[in-house]
């Protein structure tokens, strides 16, 4: 499979009717950019809570709210957006409802164990995404119709998927302004454990350490290094619990590289000190240059 | 010493020369905003780049180059905004070329090393600063009048600082637009290696760890996490190293807290993740409330 491909939108989805499953960041900033951008004559909200889906419809962020899964038998394309450990889960339950289910995606930060089960039931219509956007907050509140633009969206078919389908949905992403990529679904979430989930992990563990004392002191860089431990911890245990393997491993390796740190510290050795954060600002080069090149940048 | 006093500045100062030495990111910024907001007469700068200091005159920084430490000998106050590994020799040479000095602070992150031989040489001239304020960027040309205002700036004088120079000094960071914190410099140097220089470590480290292959799957929680990580690798090699004691303590419990998430990951014990992920959450809001309650916020 090509690694990435960066070709723009060719086909601009015109559907009839667009399924979100979980009207959250995600799924709210999916359905504003959907009708902003005139790409579904009706966007159809699912969700658990009916209070919510009341305010999603009021305040327009959807046409209107499926009182179960069987309401979206008519959809043309049907976004799972509910947390990763539900998607497969919803995914069949879909399918139960509604016998065959419309072409589906999903939005989940981790893919193997997501496209693995799914491609196995639903060869012919579910093929899985992972718009690489989003933020700390959580709740259709925080939806944005921009959310997508100039970002990476990484596409993960299977062997058997067919290329129509993977195009449809490539496409889907396209047209809500993001870059696509596709690779397949475990060097996914081998490459999202170094780029997202371990980042996540250090700042997590980076942030639990700050005492009352001293918070007052923490200025730009505590807030930046930090920013993402804000994101909900169910949410990303849940993530990190589905990617536990690849995380572990890219963990060992910022441990056995804190260590050279905690070493060079303790022996007051400057130069390797100096040379272990050359390593750090050669890494944020490779990042700050990949920015520059692709879509990701902002 | 009490710990925080936020008070207004009560006295402006007005200074009929203000020295600046090592006009970079820092250095230049002081100038600028002293300039803008009326606060010296005249802004001298001192450095070790001819060229570049005729650029900083030229460009409208400062308002005359000192041809060497003798000309600031009039000066009413001296900033010492050379690396941290370098403020202790250069205010000591300034002594050695102008007899008696002006007073003189600094804007070292690290303030123990420098302070504690500073106020046995320079008692009645010298009290530390430490403002929190800066960016991963370096030079002069990344310089901002407003990089201080409603920041915070740790002042550390040692017992023996008489009260009206630790005032002058301090009024001198209020009348930039800081808050200005007392602090003891151990004390200081104990809290910034767990606001800033572990948060440093921690950003290298993760920075190290990217491949070309994952970077073009970089998005903004990499960014954020990493972002201090392109910082001058030589200045924060000195930093870490004067503060080596502080930030292996820090940095060990860091190592223990991460070792504890592998653990986890390696037993998929999905309950402790989520404990360990809201420990961060609740750090991070510390921070927050820490950030409404003071100055430091943006």
């Amino acid at each position: 499979m090509a690694p990435f491909l960066n070709i723009p939108c060719q086909d601009p989805p015109q559907l009839k009717s667009l399924g979100i499953v979980g009207v959250g960041l995600l799924g709210g900033s999916i359905a504003l950019a959907a009708r902003m951008r005139g790409l579904a004559e009706r966007v159809v909200g699912l969700g658990r809570n009916p209070e919510r889906m009341q305010l999603a419809l009021d305040v327009g962020l959807i046409d209107a709210v499926a009182a179960g899964p069987g309401d979206l038998r008519d959809c043309d394309l049907i976004v799972l957006c509910t947390p990763v450990n539900r998607i497969v889960e919803d995914a069949l339950q879909l399918q139960l409802a509604v016998g065959k289910v419309p072409l589906m995606t999903d939005v989940g930060s981790v893919k193997g164990p997501i496209c693995a089960p799914l491609a196995k039931a639903l060869p012919e219509q579910f093929v899985g995404s992972h718009p690489l956007a989003g933020s700390e907050q959580a709740g259709f509140e925080a939806a944005r119709p921009n959310l997508f633009e100039g970002r990476t969206c990484v596409v993960t078919p299977v062997p058997e998927s067919p290329v129509e389908v993977v195009n449809k949905i490539s496409d889907f992403w396209r047209s809500l302004g993001m870059e696509v990529h596709l690779l397949e679904a475990d060097e996914h979430d081998r490459l999202l454990a170094l780029t997202s989930h371990l980042p996540h992990v250090a700042a997590a563990a980076l942030a639990a350490q700050l005492t009352p004392t001293a918070a007052p002191l923490a200025a730009t860089g505590f807030r930046d290094t930090t920013r993402v431990a804000a994101g909900d911890a169910a949410l990303w245990a849940a993530i990190l619990q589905m990617n536990a393997t690849a995380v572990s491993a890219e963990l060992r390796r910022l441990l056995d590289n804190l260590q050279e740190f905690r070493a060079a510290l303790d022996a007051r050795d400057g130069a390797k000190l100096q040379q272990l954060l050359a390593a750090g600002q050669a890494g944020r080069q490779l990042f700050t240059a990949a920015q520059q090149a692709g879509a990701t940048a902002d």
